[in-house]
């Protein structure tokens, strides 16, 4: 019933898998995840047919049931990617279309193994990919299967195939966190003034203020979250010590810890072999970004195009278009389309 | 499973209403209309028993399937609800929670019967209600209905129930559209500079460019989204011709058209006897309101509330607190309690 | 000795004038004025020669030895003045400049006679053009005078010789107030939550607070001084009491006092037969402003030029330029060669 | 005459200073300066006496005739020098104030040596210090002398005194540059933007550009002049060419020109057994900031005052007030009032 919702010409089946690689995880989050597949029409029409799969991450704070969020006056993704999907005309390739979800109780967890938040590589490569792979008719090899997101969806979608391109042959990337001087350490200096003004100097008491009310209902909380998460995530200790790559009283930056930082940064992993050799390896590569974004990952996309310039990589789609960080799902069937015309 | 989706304990039923005041609309939008009433746990429970009844109605955009929302790390308002009315231990009399769509295709209603857009008045207070007291169990009454909502849906809140004060005995607002000249007016220079700048002065054409793209992903379309609607709701003419209140070319304000617009304001409603006395018989009056409303709808509420006084009304809820007009959705369960607690 | 500061190649006078109408003034301010004047290096030359005059308004909170400050890299105004009148090459009529003090206690005086600040037009018009009439060797005559400045500068420029066409004959306007609707109520908001928020709703506590501290160092100061400065100017009672118009407490909009501000807004002022009048008297009329500035003034602009045409003026000038509303004091030397052309 | 300047107690001379440090710069900017000297009056009245020097330097883009600016309802600058140093009430210390001019064509020279803007520092140190000490009964000796500014200013006030000791031994630094990757790198990405947007990635296109129109009237001016000059005032090469830190195509920051700036800046510096050496020396170390000011400049007064600290450094003034980076003119007489009582 329009303008209200679209009824689906696919199925989207809502799952639940067991992960081990999040089994004891250090924040003690669940291991039990939700996990939604989309089924295009070709899926039931053709019994016999294997199909390519994508699979859809999401941004820092993104729950899995937040794709089916709606904006004003706009489908949904879930619709977005049926209307994709069950286009008959467009003859795109039909593809499964898998949403996994990451969340961590500190925000998400950038989609890498960490000691301060999990496993999260491992439980998209090898927990979730298993589990589709099982339960599904997919063509069940990294030539047939692509990573998407935006946002830290896109940076996963950067670096997990990088790290794992026995799983991924193929990323698409929207406003993916890269170069990370300029997106991440711009809000440093904020976040030093917010725990100096608010909360004694202490992360601690941010983190209890922040679970006491409402999510997100303080201007400073964005940037507290941010950078604490992204330190659980790229420079945990062993022990799952979140150590901060900057003085929390001063901002002066420590050049060992953000030394762990840029080497999860995707244009610096660009220059190691192995992972020159992934990149190299993928059946597609699509980037785009807003020219506005706020954090500035339209450079960030600019410098990842640029290292693949340098490796001769030849084939990849970049775009970048005039939007901010925000609103810009509608960008999603784009790069699934070019995604599902290489993985097919 | 938790942090992802509560599991309600309540029902929620997702209905289609077809209403015979939407026929013929002037925009030509569906006159079906999606619906849905969330049943507590206690409407299983007792069969014999009535309920009173909540109508919750949304700000302008919104499509009812909205209410499903998620914001990171807070519960949907769906779940919100659940909360409200299946804790044992607060004891908040339990209620139906009925969700109405009033979206038009220039982004809503006002709730208001207006030949701009359709009769929403008239399709909520008789089409709408007389539908759930068929179908369900309510205490069928004015004085066991409460209608609540935010922004737009707090405008209508105010101003249904002074205008149909036989439906509606209760009523509460979250940061709803009053004092029209400061909410409104503070955004007719804006556009007037973006319809000379962009759209060669004419709405048409404004209205052609919505169309064609991604829908508000310019940041002037906003203000002429809303600016042109609210026009639709308070001054069109019996024909459906949208008068705008200020010439476009230069803000200049036509007095006999902003007449339109303060005859439907809820400040100045107020002081006409008929709506005073349907004020004065509601039973639950609640008004709120963030200090940094960026409408200023923080002083809206004041005014209305200083209307109440001059009324002698004093048994009624007033709270401005710190938060600007954004993910104030934390509020409805304390309005909704406050509500239930004078319908039951 | 470029480029900290250009020597002048005409001469600036600075003065002081005994103002007979400013004497007595509600306020208490001064009626010993200080008043520079620039004369070009004709009139050293051609001590037999009468030049024409430009009289130089500044905007509100201006003192007029702020003419003399210095923007990085920028000439400062009486450097772009004397530019302007010593460069032979370009053949501009020499005329002398006036620069004319009109700050208030409040802020300013709008040029205009009020009982709640002073006799501004009076002491203008009468005291200060006899006072240079009789000191210098000018074209006594309105059709060899002209009022020019920005902002509440661009305002008295326009509104001035509207009311005295008997003084001035020509007028430049740069992002001048203009319809108020505009530019004045859009802070209204502003100002209620200020006063709210920080003075108990008192202007009496806003002003003891001003004068106690640095000011215009709150961030709140420019809207509360400007709205209050204004209602000064525009709607002062008999014996000085300001009226605002609007309630401070809800911002509802005072008719009858707000009358009284548009009856001194130029757009409306236009429409009058005297002013209107005065208008097609004018030998030069220039008008322009930033298209991005802060208080609408280019929308104001183009509505006083509307006024224009309506009244078959046609010989005037007109430019938005792309600007805000700051910082474009290189803007004076364009309009003064137009004025000079006209009134040599 | 109050309130539009107040006439001086003391004295202001204008002179000029014909440097031999500055012959020959590479930017072609004069070697012949303006020079203020503010003589209190105990300077007159006491023929025999010496007096010590408070010498006041200016933030990027400062031009030295700038101290007069006037800001609205305020004394400017050099009327606030002389109501300190005439009041003798307080009993402050009288002393000389030279007020310097380091202006260069890029901006500003941040008072240091380098060969892409010119030898400031020793121009400061020996042109200027030897001029005043020539000219003036100064007691001429480091003991006796301090430096004092707001940002850039504050900046050199913190550095020179570090590195040149033997002149200076006292300073004052009000929201001095200081902890580089907060106030610095925030910036690089909006130049790396506006750069790609505006100006096909050259800087050259900039200054292009910026020269041939009215100063600082594009949004994106500011950012490109402040990157460009403090590169060429920190990482020049020996002929003259401008390194700057960052790629300007990816903002990819380069470490071994990132590590010359930071070995000037101040919080670095103060670990340096020279540098450490020399604050230990100082008779007056004052430091103060705005706690919301626009480049984290608060926090490189924190991370300034923390290295004092670890030298054990016990005699300093730190205050972090309420304001952000501008207008904060007001300070002044604070720390000249501090200094004057410590070197007297």
């Amino acid at each position: 019933m329009k303008p209200w919702s679209i009824p689906l010409r696919g199925k989207l089946d809502e799952l639940e898998i067991d992960s081990s690689a999040l089994k004891g995880n250090h924040l003690g989050d669940p291991h039990v995840r939700p996990l939604m597949v989309y089924r295009p029409p070709a899926y039931e029409r053709d019994p016999a047919q294997r199909f390519p799969t994508i699979y859809l991450i999401q941004g820092l704070t993104g729950q899995v049931d937040m794709w089916k969020n709606r904006s004003s006056f706009r489908p949904n993704v879930i619709e977005l990617v049926d209307l994709l999907f069950s286009n008959e005309q467009e003859d795109v390739p039909p593809c499964l279309v898998v949403m996994v979800d990451a969340w961590t109780s500190l925000g998400g967890s950038q989609y890498v193994d960490s000691p301060g938040t999990g496993k999260y590589m491992t439980y998209l490569c090898d927990d979730v990919v298993s589990f589709v792979d099982a339960k599904y008719r997919t063509k069940a090899s990294r030539d047939h299967r692509a990573l998407t997101g935006k946002s830290s969806g896109g940076y996963g979608a950067m670096v997990v195939p990088m790290m794992r391109p026995d799983v991924f042959g193929a990323m698409a990337t929207h406003a993916g966190d890269a170069m990370f001087d300029l997106c991440y350490a711009r809000s440093f200096g904020d976040t030093v003034r917010a725990l100096r003004d608010n909360y004694g100097g202490s992360f601690e008491k941010f983190w209890a203020d922040f679970r006491s009310r409402p999510a997100l209902s303080k201007s400073s909380d964005h940037n507290l979250l941010n950078d604490y998460c992204m330190a659980a995530c790229y420079s945990a200790d062993a022990d799952g010590t979140v150590r901060m790559p900057f003085d929390t009283a001063t901002g002066e930056r420590i050049p060992e810890i953000w030394a762990r930082w840029l080497a999860l940064d995707p244009v610096y992993m660009a220059r190691k072999p192995d992972y020159a050799k992934a990149l190299k390896s993928m059946r597609a590569i699509y980037i785009d970004a807003g020219k506005r974004d706020e954090y500035f990952l339209d450079i960030g996309a600019e410098a990842f195009r640029r290292e693949l310039d340098k490796l001769s990589i030849k084939d990849y789609f970049f775009e970048l278009f005039d939007a901010t960080h925000a609103a810009i799902e509608y960008r999603y069937p784009k790069a699934m389309k070019y995604l599902a015309e290489r993985i097919a």
